[in-house]
């Protein structure tokens, strides 16, 4: 799990609740610019363990949103770190404006993806070759996976685990969490909030 | 918020999340025995600001779960800090099995209270004169709140924030974060799981 000053703090941790309820663990890493503690958007920090320069590959890639992003999609080294290791990773997702972050590293245009609903222009204007999509709980397209906003990461969270474990692993997580998993990705009851139809016909 | 080594990622930040995201934002405070970062469950380490006995009092006190309560249950200087702080907070919550810990101060003895169904028992016997309720995803008795597991603890903190802020405020909050609220305390789709039945009988 990527962090930077300002991420959100369930972006983070809503999907790694996922992970680290897994039987068999995985483990699981948090990585920066710089290795220590790190602000989140709400004040409470986590600590990163390993700096991103010294980050290798993952089985699973998580990319979280915050107001941070919006400092973070112009810092170049970063979006460089970022793209070498999503390209040497196994999965790669992202957590509301984090796809703004994967759209800045080129590696997403041409594929469908979705963000934040509140963010969305903001977001598509990181990658205007990607293809947004308005209406979307999350998004996989090859081995990038998208979701929309907050508490959309535990949603493809899940769905990740049941692509690697099997659905029935996933549905144990989500019971260990007493966690109501919304397992379809085409539902998602906050687009209809925001116009976007319009917004994807701009893409 | 309290933090001990163990502590559930998601009974942490998926509260501090709907807390964090009200428009006049609560000053969100870490607390645990000592300053400093704290092993969660699952790894990721995040950061007390504050030792447990400088802490004065608070609106909201918040209390998580996490294997780490197995331990911290017989742990009488930590449990002393926290009954002080309980009685001087304007309300206090659990989540999960952090309803052993507030237990184990006897300030809810004689009150309803609820806990993760999967470790009903082992909490029930914390606090053997609590009026234990096997069935409810949180339980409100006067100034304490008790939630059921992990993923619970969102929707008794968007309560907490209905009462605090108006239903309204709360609406936006889970708005803001893409989160389905389940604001009906009764609906507990996760207690049918176990047999609890005879689990609250033996109260």
């Amino acid at each position: 799990m990527l962090l930077f000053p300002g991420f959100e703090l369930l972006d983070v941790f809503g999907p790694l609740e996922m992970f680290g309820a897994l039987p068999d663990a995985y483990r699981l890493a948090m990585i920066a610019e710089r290795a220590g503690p790190i602000d989140s958007r709400q004040g409470p920090k986590a600590v990163a363990d390993l700096a991103l320069a010294e980050a290798e590959s993952y089985d699973v890639l998580l990319i979280p949103g915050g107001r941070g992003t919006r400092r973070e999609v112009g810092n170049e080294p970063l979006i460089d770190c970022l793209r070498r290791l999503a390209e040497s990773s196994g999965l790669v997702a992202t957590i509301c404006t984090g796809a703004a972050l994967l759209a800045r590293t080129g590696l997403i245009d041409g594929r469908k993806a979705t963000t934040n609903k509140a963010s969305f222009r903001w977001v598509m204007a990181q990658g205007p070759d990607v293809l947004w999509q308005p209406h979307a709980r999350w998004v996989a397209d090859g081995k990038y996976y998208t979701s929309s906003g907050v508490s959309a990461g535990m949603d493809m969270a899940l769905a990740l685990i049941a692509s690697l474990s099997g659905r029935e692993t996933a549905e144990q997580v989500a019971t260990y969490a007493e966690y109501h998993w919304n397992s379809n990705p085409s539902d998602d009851p906050f687009s209809a909030r925001y116009d976007l139809g319009s917004a994807a016909r701009e893409t």
